[in-house]
């Protein structure tokens, strides 16, 4: 069985890609097909016995309709992702159709496509509370068979093991996001000299990688997030890979972030390829998009 | 309509309590007759739509399980809670099976009991993606309509601020955790000389809490956490409502966690509660172990 890293690493040389695709769907921003249909059905709030099996029903519909736009997505982009990453809020805020709907399209993934799946959480906790973490995201007994996760390390070693644990799953900690207020908390300077997140950095490729297969969210280069950040990152971790999101939405620069992030990593865009369009184009778009990104990064790794 | 402080505070007075009951439902720790039951049902992965109708059957069947060993905790303890405290990863483990029986403990605690309904999720991430977050735990559109939530703020104000912007629902910031790796993060030095887990504190207080609805994650006193850490955090909060972890199956020192914290706090058993017993006497045992916790808090705070 291949490890993350390996099945990444496959990916992005067969596709000669580094395009993460960020599976974040906005029931508002799907194509008119699918969004009408998902909104002329009622709310199936799951929190009444009475009519439970009523609000099933429709959250099992909606949860089809979810994943066929999912479906429509990773079709278009399978030749062009290196990585699929679905962000669980997505989903979360779906109810218990959200929570259909991410099993429906984690497990499509796994079957039909060469790219590992990704799931954007971003959790952390303590211990035994990772575990169970860990159960629901990485393993087969709830349906969510992830191959890697996004983690935060703000409760220490403890909050990041269970999953490391795992050798053939990939675990990727939050160092230095892109957004602008992340850097008030990130990019404080300690008593040593060095950033937070450079503190971070060092934990999670000193201590925390034992087994390989650590990871660190990255964040691209903008007015946000100085080109200096991610060459720091670099230094203290050569050959870590990097997810670096901020690329798309987010306003970065492409050119100084794939400078300055050389050796691995993979660049996401979310709504810059799944939400490209809402009309009847919005595949062609996805397609067109995520091979624009593509083309772009690689003219740029030259 | 009250807000969750409001709620909160009312239900300390009411019960003279200060006891968070943490419904961390471990399945195997469940008492005998749950357990077996929910054990004897198949795995429902809801993947898979040839299974779906068949899966959503068996997820609602173990939901019921576990919503009904959460009733039995619930009304054991209501005379002694002052706030009720499910943490996601547990259900999440669970499947499709958990998120249909958080949804019924939570309608059921909104509907039946005085206390507040606190979903401990730590969730931090961009503005839109906290915004489905907040979508997802806080709002009546997905079954899931809590009154309050733990958050991370490793992504600054952004992460925090779409859910401080609801009023009338409590956001409570992780800022001092009490599991032995938290210190390595959060007790790091800063060049200004204050410990980072203190800088969090300042913003949460001065920045966060426009609404006067943020609150902070403090540990208990232990040999990983030591008093002045606590003290400090009142200090910059004088105010600030604590909840306070760290007591029960983490070794926390009552006495000195009540001194420390003099102020408006709540302190969470999870573990030590909700499975104080797996016996037939467990909900003897959890209305016995809330009320000692109850009755200790009270004796030191005097």
């Amino acid at each position: 069985m291949m490890t993350f890293v390996e099945k990444l690493e496959e990916a992005i040389e067969i596709n000669n890609s580094r395009v993460c695709v960020g599976l974040d769907i906005d029931i508002n921003k799907m194509p008119g097909v699918y969004k009408d249909e998902y909104l002329s059905l009622p709310r199936a709030l799951c929190n009444n016995l009475e009519v439970m099996e009523e609000d099933l029903e429709i959250a099992r519909k909606k949860a089809e309709i979810i994943f066929a736009f999912a479906k429509d997505i990773i079709d278009a982009t399978k030749e062009v992702a290196c990585i699929y990453k679905p962000q669980a809020a997505y989903y979360e805020s779906q109810g218990v159709a959200g929570e259909i709907a991410i099993r429906l399209i984690v497990q499509y993934i796994l079957e039909e496509c060469d790219q590992p799946a990704l799931y954007d959480a971003k959790r952390g906790d303590i211990d035994r509370t990772a575990e169970q973490y860990a159960l629901a995201i990485l393993e087969d007994s709830t349906g969510k068979k992830f191959e890697a996760l996004t983690v935060n390390s703000y409760m220490g070693g403890e909050a990041v093991m269970p999953f490391t644990k795992y050798p053939n799953k990939g675990v990727i900690v939050l160092c230095r996001p892109s957004n602008p207020t992340a850097g008030e908390m990130c990019r404080v300077r300690l008593e040593s000299g060095e950033y937070y997140f450079e503190y971070v950095a060092r934990k999670a490729v000193e201590e925390w990688n034992k087994n390989g297969n650590v990871a660190l969210v990255v964040g691209a280069v903008s007015e946000h997030l100085p080109r200096e950040d991610v060459e720091s990152c670099r230094r203290i971790g050569p050959q870590i890979f990097f997810l670096i999101p901020g690329i798309g939405a987010q306003p970065g620069i492409l050119k100084d972030t794939v400078e300055a992030a050389k050796g691995p990593f993979f660049i996401n865009s979310s709504s810059g390829i799944t939400h490209a369009s809402s009309g009847p184009d919005y595949k062609e778009k996805a397609h067109e998009s995520s091979t624009k990104l593509r083309d772009d990064i690689n003219k740029y790794l030259r």
